[in-house]
This record gives structure tokens, sequence and C-alpha cells, in this order.
């Protein structure tokens, strides 16, 4: 059987489980379209529903769906338009077809009339603020029992999954080659944007995330997106957090650069590097993945203790909250379909949720580790000065020290982890830049 | 008086006279907010509201708003996110804020306390998907009245529109030489879009459209939107439709080129090229958009007629439709705040429309022509084998001269033109390639 065949089994057997411990017999899962902006008629760039990603990889085919009864096989109703606006659409032949009844359809009333008095007790499952799908009269909307369901077991990535996560890491990681070939050029940050998908003939909007591409201070903005389009005069230090797509899976990747190779700022971005290496060494099935998340905290807070930034033991800094302050994000995230992936605060199938701690606000992800998973492991160290004003009076923070470092911004590496037995984990990411430097 | 000051008076002065008209003492102007993809967290990228723009040239702060009572002074209410994911926000000074009250906010709470009572009886315009917005208990949302009347008059630019509009053109004739270029050089459909915004520091996000970047046949795919990684083997004819923004203006420019410099394509270029600028001369006070637009056809007939790709006069082949089978979409548009700007329909500012004609089904404007407004003039010619089916068995047709156009799609022709006093007619977009010469 094809990892695509197994793929498919696995998912269908996923909605079997969802849909009868939820109570229904079918869904159907919307594609989406592409929404307009307010009182005008320029669409913004279609992001495809992920749950009808997770069946077939198809992510160009707004109003198409899928119809899946419990036990039958799926129905892919594929919407090409027949007008002459748009290309004449081919169809190429693809494995995914072998395994679903293929429909195509250039109006969404040949759904209905398809469908039939089905439609009425199946449960929809995506967007639906245009016509005629908001007026379908279908059982329930996005009932969160069944997303719930459904978002558990994403969790565990098939083979499939694995295998495109895998070309998605190589897509991004030869982007990022390319990027700091720009960083080291002193091009600006624009520049390097251009340079990342030049790299790999990508458009902006085929990116899964906006893109950060911050030099010097702006490595310590966790949200930059902005891209200045002339270089400093000093390009000193350069934080790239940049993924890339296969097949609707989402690579989210980060690297931190110096330009001089010895001194200050190089030194710190190779303890953290070593700190997140260290981290990877620790997960394992079993382990809970809020513990992993404490445990980078106490490493980056030895680093802060061993560049002299705070003063006093790891403990201490951690626990007085000083490391948050550097390091305020969270460790990391289940990725997948999506690049923030779904089901990270799920303790069951059945919705129950994992309690937030306010210490750690930001963790999106609290399970348990588990093989099969796939996450994110991206510990950070910035200057963030919103964050240090609560923190002006203290003692142990050395703020000669913490100059010294601001106009570098901060550091951040970011790999995607596969969980395997004890000690047999995958670096999606490291093996993807080994891969291209042989 | 600056050309800014007046622009502002103006706007206020129709405001004040739509609130008069439709019974409003206020009008909120909600710029809008990022939407997030379905079940996801990832922000698509922010397109202001158009009537939050036309008062201000701030296009980057979602959540902001303008509170504008009849006869105060505007109050802007500039969002501000105070939070160490994004950079603390600078405000530039600048020349707006001396024509309003400024009010910086971290939150929307602090809008609804600002107005107090004045919210329940205000008519909120924009969307309003989200919270707190969504539940604000204002006394219209978008009512059509209020719209329609600002809408018609939004079609009469102001001088500071017009030099907006101006510099949006500047700016993408310059992207549209670099793109020539790239043409020439053989490059791909990508690369020409990336060659594209790299020559005027623009990301793909920041464009007011879906740039039209099509090789060869794909010319005559009007909505073609994706762009081939790599170059054909033969690179014959390049259309491109793309076009850039300033302050918040938008700029629409096409072009085709073909790559041999005599011959059939090169000469059938000029040929529109001239059908074109002849139309131009034919633009003034008075005359209906729609008459253009019909002696437009007379012209593209005129044309097929001259290449033998119809038999007949111009006269009949307008008659029997074949024009539209190679001319089907409109004429042109009003062009603004928005790319197909609003308004084009109305017959008053009571909310009237024009009769649509059924036979130019996708023509936008059927207003007479007013000094002032700025619209496109985009006719072209194109090989659609949809469209031409229909005339399948006509014996005007000329398979073989259509069967050698084929390969080179089409041709189309699109410049932005100022309305002036008779014979006085501004062609944004030509100037701004002359400029670009000099
Ligand atoms: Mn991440
Ligand atoms: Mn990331
Ligand atoms: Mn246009
Ligand atoms: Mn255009
Ligand atoms: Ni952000
Ligand atoms: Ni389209």
């Amino acid at each position: 059987m094809s990892s695509y065949a197994a793929h498919i089994a696995t998912v269908q057997a996923r909605f079997d489980a969802a849909l009868t411990a939820t109570g229904f017999d079918s869904a159907f899962i919307y594609a989406g379209q592409p929404r307009v902006a307010f009182l005008d008629d320029n669409p913004a760039p279609f992001k495809v529903n992920p749950l009808f990603k997770y069946w077939i990889p198809v992510t160009d085919s707004p109003k198409s769906a899928i119809f899946y009864e419990r036990g039958a096989r799926p129905v892919v109703f594929l919407f090409q338009p027949r007008d002459f606006w748009h290309a004449a659409v081919k169809i190429a032949p693809a494995e995914w077809q072998e395994h679903v009844e293929l429909v195509v359809v250039d109006s969404l009333e040949k759904v209905t009339r398809y469908l039939g008095d089905k439609l009425k007790a199946t449960a929809f499952l995506g967007e639906h603020f245009a016509e005629p799908v908001a007026s379908w009269p279908v059982r329930a909307h996005n009932p969160d029992a069944l997303i719930d369901h459904l978002h558990f077991h994403r969790a565990i990535k098939t083979d499939w999954e694995v295998e495109n996560l895998r070309v998605a890491n190589d897509r991004a990681a030869k982007a990022h080659l390319a990027a700091k070939d720009a960083f080291f050029a002193g091009k600006s940050e624009l520049e390097i944007h251009h340079a990342y998908l030049a790299a790999i003939n990508f458009r902006e909007s085929e990116l899964p995330y906006n893109s950060i591409v911050g030099l010097n201070e702006h490595g310590a903005i966790l949200h930059y997106d902005v891209y200045e389009t002339s270089a400093p005069r000093e390009s000193r230090s350069f934080l790239i957090d940049a993924g890339a797509t296969y097949r609707g899976y989402c690579a989210d990747i980060t690297r931190t650069y110096s330009r001089e190779q010895s001194g200050f700022f190089a030194e710190l971005v190779e303890a953290v590097d070593n700190a997140q290496q260290a981290l990877l060494g620790e997960i394992e099935p079993g382990v809970d993945y809020y513990q992993l998340h404490v445990s980078q905290h106490l490493k980056i807070a030895q680093i802060l203790s061993d560049f002299e930034f705070v003063r006093g033991s790891a403990e201490s800094i951690y626990e007085q909250g000083f490391s948050s302050a550097f390091f305020p994000h969270g460790l990391g995230h289940f990725i997948g379909l999506q690049v923030h992936d779904v089901g990270g605060f799920l303790r069951n199938d059945r919705g129950d949720q994992f309690d937030r701690d306010p210490r750690h606000p930001f963790l999106r992800l609290l399970r348990p580790v588990e093989e099969g998973q796939v996450f994110t492991i991206e510990p950070g160290l910035y200057v963030v000065d919103q964050l240090l004003e609560a923190h002006a009076n203290a003692k142990e923070l050395n703020w000669q020290r913490i100059d010294e470092l601001r106009p570098y911004g901060g550091v951040r590496i970011e790999d995607s982890i596969v969980v395997g037995k004890a000690g047999n984990n995958e670096n999606l990411t490291r093996d993807a830049f080994a891969r291209l430097e042989n």
C-alpha cells in the first residue's frame, strides 16, 4: 500500500470514529472560497480549509468539497468554473483520484442536487459566509464535538504527512540559505525576502505565514512583519523565521546569524543553538511538552547567567521570572496542515482541555509527547524593553550587558521534530539543511 | 490651502451632505481588522476600508476609526497595540494630523468610552465581524442610502487624489519597464513578477490587485492569476496588467509586448494601441461612457476586419456580436481608492441605478463623463476559444488567421485618464511612462 493510500485510510478511520462518537452519519467538508474586501470586488488569496486538504492534496480549488458518509467511499466535488475569465482547468491525474468518487462540477447547485436529502443530515465543516452555501439546510455547522474529535487525532501524523513535511522543510531550508547569503551580501530586509522567494520559485501568497525577516534590533520584535526597503548602514545580525509548503503541509524554520564570526553575539547564537539541541535530546514519548518548555527555560536562564545578562543561578533566574522577560513566547507548537497545528490543548478526543498555566500564557502545546507527533522547538532570547521595564529596579539585571545585546535584537532557533520511539526522533529541519550541504 | 487641506474639506462637505440627506448626525468609519483563516490563527494581509483612507492617508492601522459628526472636527482614533509582540509604533508627523482630533488608543473600549451615547446614534461604516465591534449598539450598519450618496460623489476626484494617482502611476510604470526588460531577457512569469516587485520595493501583498503576468497563450486568459515558474521555450508575447499604490490610491496599467519588433503580432499590438489612443480623443464631459465603449468596439471591429480575423465591415462585425467574442470585457472602470472604484452604476446620489445593457454585461461604468472623473480605458483583442465556439459555423470568421493569433494570446492596452475640460484630459499612465523616458 502506498503511503497516501495508508494516509487516506487513516483519515477515513478517524472520521468514522469521530462521526460515530458525535452522532453524525456524514460530514460535508467545504474547501472554502476567497473573500473579497469590504465593498470591493478584489478577492484575497485563497486559503483552503485544512480539513479538506487533510483528505486530498488539493489546495487551489475554491468551492470544491468532500462528502464523506461513514464507511462509504468519499465523494470529491471538484469545482471547475466554466467561464472564459479563467483558464480551462486540466485535472492532472493523481493518486488521490483512485481513492475517491470524483465528481467534477461547475456549480454548487449540482452538489446539492447530487446529495439530495443527505444534505439535511450532514455535519458541515468549513466556512459558509457566501451563498448558496450559507443557506444550505445542513444539520449542523462546525459542531465543536466533531471538530475536537478530529483535531485531537490529527496530532499523530501519518507517514505520508511526514513525507510531505520533509519536502516542505527541504524547500524552506533552500530558501533560508539564499536569505542567509543575501544577509551577508548586505541586502535590505525586503531584498532578503525576495531572495528567499526567488530561491524556491514561491510567490509571497504561497508562504504558510508572514515571514519574519529582521535585521539588527528588529530581531527582538516577535511579530515583525514589515520589511525595510533599504539596508541598514551596519547589518550586524539577522533573524529569519520563514517557511514553505508542500502539498498543503507547512515548514516553519527560524535561524539567526551574526555577521561577525566570533565575538559576543556569535557566541550567543551558538549558545542558544546548543541549548536547543540539548533540549531535543529530552524529547521522548511520555514526557510532558510543558516540562520541555520549563527545561528549555532553565537552559536559557543558564545562558543569561553565563553571559552575565542576569546575575544568579539558572534556577533563581527562572523562578524570579527573568527568563520569561527574555524568552516570552512558547517553546513551540504542533505543525502539519497548519503552521500552528490544532489540538495542542486537547486532553482527549471528547474535547476536554488542559488547564493553561498563567505563568506561561503563550505556550500552545500542553499534551504529553507521543510517537508520531510533529512539533517545533523554538527557544529564543531577546531584548524586549517592554518586558524588561517590569524589572527596571531588579539588581540582578546587568544593564550594561543588556545594552550591549540590544542592537542585535535577539536569537531564535526553530526546528520541527517528528517524535519516534525513545531516542529516535527525526529533526526535519536539520536533516533538510544537511541534505543541502551534501 | 494645501491640496490635502482642500481634499479633507471636500470629504467633510460630502459627508455633511450625505448625512443630512440620509438623516444621520454622525458616521463612525472603522478601518477594519485582518481576518484569520478558518480554525486558524494566521492573519490575512490587512486591507483598509476605502471610506477610512478617503479621509486620511493611513492604510496600515487596523482597528483604527474615524468619528465624524456633521460640522464638527473629525476624530481619528489611531489604534496602537501596546504589546511586546509588535514594534512600538512611532506616529510620524503628517499633515493630516493638523485637520483632525487625534486620539491614540490601545483598546477599542477606549473608543466606546470616549463616544459614550453618541455611538447609539451613529451610522457605522465598515466591517464588523469581530468583537467587540460586532456587538456595538450603533444605529445602523452600512446603510445603503448613506453609502450610495458617498459613492456617487467619490467619482469626482480632488486635486490631492489626482496627485496621488499620478505617483501611483509613476510607480507602476517604473515596475512595468522592469517587467518588460525581464520579458525580453526570456524570464519566466514568476521571475517577471518578482522583477516587477523588486523594481519598486513592493511586496506582493502591497499590490492593489493580483497582477496578470501572461506569456504567449496566457495573455488570452482574462483572470490569469497563476504564474509559471519556468520560462516557455519560445517567449513570443507578453501581456502584463499590474498596478501599484501610493497613499492608498491605485494604479492599474496593462501593456502588451511582441518579441519580434515587426510582423503580424507587433502590428496587432500597434493597431490596438492606436485604437485606444483614438478613443482617448473622444472623451469629454457630457459623453456617455457607454457610447465610448461602443465606439471602442467599432474600432476593434475595424482591426478584426483589417487583420482579416473576421470578414465584413466594422459595423457588421459589431452588430453580429463578433467583436464581443474578441473583446468580451468592459472598456474600463472608475479608479481611485479602489482599483474598481465605486459608483459606476449610480445615476444620482439617491441611489438610483442605470439599467445594465445585457449586450455588454461586464461594463462597470455607465455614467456620463464629467470633469474630475478618473477612469481606465482598456480595450482588448484576444483569442478566447470558449467564446468563439458560439460562432463555430459563422462563415465570417477566418480560422486560419485566428489560429495564427492563438499562440500569442491577445492584446490589451490600459491607461488611466483624468477628465478635464473638453480636450484637456490627463493621461496619468502615458505621462508616467514619458517622465521615465526623460
Ligand atoms: Mn513556530
Ligand atoms: Mn516560526
Ligand atoms: Mn482595469
Ligand atoms: Mn487592469
Ligand atoms: Ni502580529
Ligand atoms: Ni479570477
